[in-house]
């Protein structure tokens, strides 16, 4: 039996971005639904939330496939309760030359960062649709990147991706924002605390001392500041990146 | 003698969104410098934020005249506390064919709308910077409007003296930011609750009721936002509107 | 066997723009491949090509398909000549509410105005590198919209496609370029002459009398001027637009 | 006695740019009108036109006083001919750091790269205007930078003049373009061969033997190029860089 709290779903809760919303959220008050490909690396963040008080559900649906989608939202809104937040955080970055690029990379690419925020953002949006006039009725953020923005040489397949994923959050915010859903893109420009940023580029790492890489928690606390905001003064886009990042 | 604490310098304190950002900064523990052309107008807001147990000091300065901006910020750095915000909000935004434009108009606009903002974010800046190492030392932001990105028929003085805010903006965010001071820009979009919008559009002021004007108490809480933002995540331009103007 | 000159391919050659620049190619001394899904629609270009002394083949390649692709071009290079020019000029733009957009019909969409571009973009960069130093050795134009810097409502879709194709000429630009490649981005803002808006918008059409909607002949002109600049000032990206739209 | 043939009017014909775009237009047939603040540095552009059989005229006229412009255009109309194409090139590229930068510095550029292009804008407009009807009746170019759409640290006073003359571009696009006037606006991005360049940047015009800087008469053709375009497919913005330059 559901406790029918509001949910917030966090398609692609990776251990840095995703996981952090995730917790923001629980402790906000929602019941949070995280998905991600290998379930079994979802567990810590789950049972942090758990331990912290909070409900957290983990689902390893696979965001680029249409009836995985359908099922999910299907599945979460029967069983658990309301998704009032969606928050689509899948990035694919493989940087290669344009003479390189591989078919394959190049679509898969757009499947992970843009077509699962096309599949995931309409099923959620149907929902919330379908709640207008009961009140609040839902926020959408998408997260982008400095390559939404700009298609730098041998980012063709990120940047494409990126890009079209802004036109997407662009597309849904003129149509949906007169129905009451607030939808957001961000644009995350530098670094993230992550195991990959400190595996693989060390020198960056080093400038986490002086506050020179993201840290997750202080994206998670805009997400939630955009969430809470009064429908008369919504922010779209904003853009986040370390103070002593070359832009 | 002077209590030190720390100043926010509201540049063109309106009843609108500069007067919500004095109180906002006020009630947020800030001593609260706030400059208007017309001092009497400011009086409301200065007794206003005082009656909450706010500091609050009002001065006639003219913000477009060098000898003026340098004293005001020496003085307020003398005698009242050190300048740690600084919100820029002065507009002017008179349409006119480009035919019929005069040139007097046309450099008023500048003058007021951008040739303002940078005398007093350089003043500002000269003094944040002198303080690099003692900690956090800077937010400096300036107002903006769709027309600072966008040059609409019958706006080219306005959007013009936008653009050029945006792009000083831009710059000190650049030059800056690696100074440890936070430079951020923002896109006012749509009707703000104003005596200005009440009188005289009235059709659009009835849309109030539905939150489809914006709210200045509303602005005024995402620059305290930006101001606490920790500084390895600054966001330095993001939009507000109400959930159904169209864009 | 084969008469070697230099050749045009142009992807997509509906009867308009893609038709024009065959056309124009062709009387510009190229060798014209135009590619269409029907072949028997091409007929009417090439025969006039012909007639007007200018050398073409037609091909039914489908622009989706990687196999195809790089058939075509290596069928090209082999047999016709070097590709030393390639428009990329396929569209899709089917409107629909994010609500009811189908996962096919969005994916569709991106195949055939971005990924085909990918592929096309991708082979024919192959063969002009490996033309390096041969002298000028390419010139490569897709063909955006105003959905390519604006994602309106109910044009997910297409906007998404658009922005991609975009990313996707920034960045093979900025690659390429210093490789001595031209690689450049139009903005087609407006309807075009064609029997698709005569039935199906006739207000619109109407205003072909004043110069209202845009005449593919002069696209093409302008793509023949961004193949013929000198490499110290190329174009990488322009508008066109009826003088009398609105934008 | 006038020969009342068509006017270019170029305002800021430097050696480079300014000087190549006169040449281009009266070798097109027009009699161009140039002013720069020497008159003495005019006499060679002059004079060369002249020796090619063209028509030309030079005025020492400040473009940043009302007044002089106001005379300038009234003079040339009535003595000379009607101004069909007005091309505005006056720069004034000062770098600063924000903390030095003076407010006689800062406003001295907007005043040359922005008031002096509003100033001559209108007056030329009102003229063209004034022709509505009669046919063809006018182009206006503004020649921008990479400042135009970006503000660097140290190009505050640059980038903002520029941004604003982008949005003057824009603002008059959208009003006058429906009445016949075509109004562009470009952006040169990276080095132009002038003798600055050559004395100061020794390195940067060692390029130009590999066609690594812009040449004045290539920025000219593409305004030629734009002058000459049918008005059904007006293009408003366009780049130029060499091709091996970064952006």
């Amino acid at each position: 039996m559901s406790d029918r709290s509001p949910v917030c779903l966090v398609i692609g809760a990776g251990d840095a971005t995703g996981g952090a919303v995730a917790r923001r959220f629980a402790k906000g008050g929602y019941t949070v639904c995280a998905t991600r490909r290998n379930l079994d690396k979802l567990k810590s963040t789950l049972e942090q939330i758990e331990a912290d008080g909070g409900r957290a559900h983990g689902f390893s649906s696979d965001a680029r496939v249409e009836a995985e989608v359908v099922r999910l939202v299907d599945d979460i809104e029967t069983t658990i309760g309301p998704i009032e937040v969606m928050v689509f955080n899948i990035g694919a970055n493989v940087p290669s030359s344009i003479l390189d690029e591989t078919a394959r990379r190049y679509m898969k690419v757009w499947e992970m960062a843009c077509f699962a925020g096309f599949l995931n953002g309409r099923e959620v949006a149907k929902r919330m649709v379908a709640r207008e006039g009961e009140g609040p009725h839902g926020t959408i953020i998408f997260t982008g990147a400095t390559a939404s923005l700009r298609g730098s040489a041998n980012f063709a397949a990120f940047s494409g991706a990126k890009h079209a994923l802004r036109a997407l959050a662009q597309s849904m915010a003129r149509e949906l924002g007169p129905r009451g859903i607030h939808v957001c893109h961000t644009i995350i420009d530098g670094a993230i605390d992550t195991a990959f940023i400190r595996d693989n580029f060390p020198d960056r790492y080093a400038l986490k001392d002086r506050d020179g890489i993201v840290n997750p928690d202080h994206i998670a606390e805009a997400y939630w500041m955009l969430h809470k905001q009064p429908r008369d003064a919504w922010t779209h886009e904003l853009d986040m990146r370390p103070w002593m990042e070359k832009f």
